[in-house]
């Protein structure tokens, strides 16, 4: 049993632990190591939204093309995921989801003059489909990771790839934030507001939303995959409706419990064919917001009261999660093109 | 708003509380206060333990004989509650629960040559019945109380009177550990095990049972008498039968999860007679076992998400809990023609 915090990002506490140390969990668990040379990474969706079938292809040709830009330089990211979500206005969003280890190998990347002309060019009004880019750059201290597994690591998993031994901080609420490095000293309390500081989210064309201080993402994934029998029919028979009244609740309702943005994705193939594999995506106001509506909501607590029921028997059904939360400055929610209820737009004044 | 710490208890913090100071409660929530000359109390839990219809009045004489035990000399408890619960083995349990604001007071009470002759009589073992002594004496620092109410405080409550403002520490896991002014500097975790001090359990006659450092105890309680029209229904059909479920889990499965003993006890009159209050009584090997149910055990969580659900439409229900942990020699554990399973023996090595 170990710390969930790496050897290096200990430091002198100004904050406890919620548990004390003889604490025991109920199962094994393990994190993602990142080697101590990466200091800060960069996590980011580049949507394609659309609507009807008439715009799909469409639509997957510009996926295409992103996917396309991530092989094209010495600066592409670590890792990518390609998922699908149908937004509560019944806009289809593809995402292409990419994981640089450096801030300065992703604007090196992103400031290709290939890229940059194509996302800057006045062609993207004129596409009849919409862009955003939503990219997060949290510092080492600043997330953490979950799995029930040992291998192949998804998410930022692909940057933090290394296993710990089973882990002491899971299994009891606040454990996440006790994954946290940052929470050894700070609250990563929200500080500050969505601003739209660019655009009007009403009128369409090009939005920029700044964010504040600690904002929080959760992305919390499942892989059925490789399950089949007793464990495939518990997971799309119990786990997969409890988990989606979950995520619907906080794509209709999130605004009122301090959720931004609440995206229940399928991962999809180049073709948009769909794959065994999921994972909510939750932008916060703050760590403590999600916190609260984890622990007391009656939507979270069955997921919770499900998955804490079969914990101990799932065998190849692969569940995970990363949170992280972020400087105000580290932040950057660009839109071209989308409906005023995408993303961060919803919810900044 | 204000802790619910009072202000003679606060001292500088080694751990820290679980929320930050900007933590908004979801409702109003209340504590009591004692007077700062109160150092220490007594919690006495005097039981008479019978089977069958034909020893019921034997049993109600017994408890009738305690009450005018109570009301017999200066240092008489400043309250007692009767109680009645029948345990997992069929036997009847008449309990009087009496309370004093000073150790001193409660040995003066129980060593008055009537009461102490009557106890140490051999004729108690010749009775026919079952009587019990389960005494607890938390320091100041070492109990909370949680009210939903603002008057006629139960319990301790009789003790801390004083009402406080509203109170911080409420609505999230981890504050009923936040609202013990000990856990400023000690996580009150369990040193030691339950033993037999004297007898043997299984022979019955007299037996002690000795307590180790912070066994756990908590007293949650519901009293319905004054509600009326939907709230009595809600209470009735939604709350109660959650919460019985909980209750008589913890009384057949509590060895595995940290509960030495759960008594869902049912007030009563001298007469036998039920009122419509009723209590949770559980003793714990630790704060942090019971934290552990209450948080992730889907009895527990039920009954959460159904007061969750209804806290803010409560009016005339009132619902309340102290909590304590105990020094291993603030307690005594003595049991006299009790059946092996009662109360603190049947955990006790």
């Amino acid at each position: 049993m170990e710390s969930a915090i790496d050897q290096h990002l200990k430091c002198p506490r100004s904050l406890s632990r919620r548990v004390a140390d003889d604490y025991q969990p109920p199962y094994a668990a393990f994190v993602g190591r990142a080697s101590p040379s990466v200091k800060q990474v960069v996590m980011g969706y580049f949507g394609v939204q659309s609507k009807g079938p008439e715009l799909r292809e469409r639509a997957l040709n510009a996926l295409r093309g992103l996917v396309r830009a991530f092989g094209s330089a010495a600066d592409d990211p670590v890792h990518h995921d390609l998922v699908e979500y149908q937004d509560a206005s019944g806009y289809d969003n593809l995402i292409a989801v990419a994981y640089w280890d450096a801030p300065e190998k992703y604007e090196r990347w992103v400031n290709q003059p290939g890229l940059a002309g194509w996302w800057n060019s006045d062609d993207r009004l004129r596409d009849g489909i919409g862009y955003f880019r939503e990219i997060m750059m949290p510092r080492v201290e600043q997330f953490e990771t979950l799995y029930a597994f040992k291998e192949r690591f998804p998410g930022v998993g692909a940057i933090a790839s290394r296993l710990s031994g089973e882990i002491e901080e899971h299994g009891y609420w606040g454990s996440m934030r006790d994954r946290f490095p940052a929470s050894q000293t700070d609250w990563m309390s929200a500080k500050g507001a969505l601003a739209v500081g660019q655009g009007q989210p009403a009128l369409g064309g090009r939005v920029v939303i700044t964010g504040h201080d600690n904002v929080c993402l959760i992305r919390s994934g499942q892989d059925w995959e490789d399950t089949d029998g007793e464990e495939r029919t518990l997971y799309l028979e119990q786990i997969e409706p409890t988990l989606r009244a979950g995520m619907d609740f906080l794509r209709d309702n999130g605004r009122e419990v301090g959720c931004y943005s609440n995206r229940y994705v399928q991962f999809i193939d180049l073709d948009g064919k769909p794959v065994e594999k999921s994972f909510g995506l939750g932008h916060w106001r703050s760590l403590d917001q999600l916190e609260r509506w984890a622990e007391a909501h009656p939507t979270h607590l069955r997921i919770f009261v499900t998955f804490m029921g079969v914990a101990a028997k799932l065998q190849k059904l692969r569940l995970y999660h990363e949170v992280s939360v972020f400087d105000g400055a580290a932040q950057r929610y660009e839109y071209i093109n989308c409906h005023p209820g995408t993303g961060l737009m919803r919810d900044a004044a």
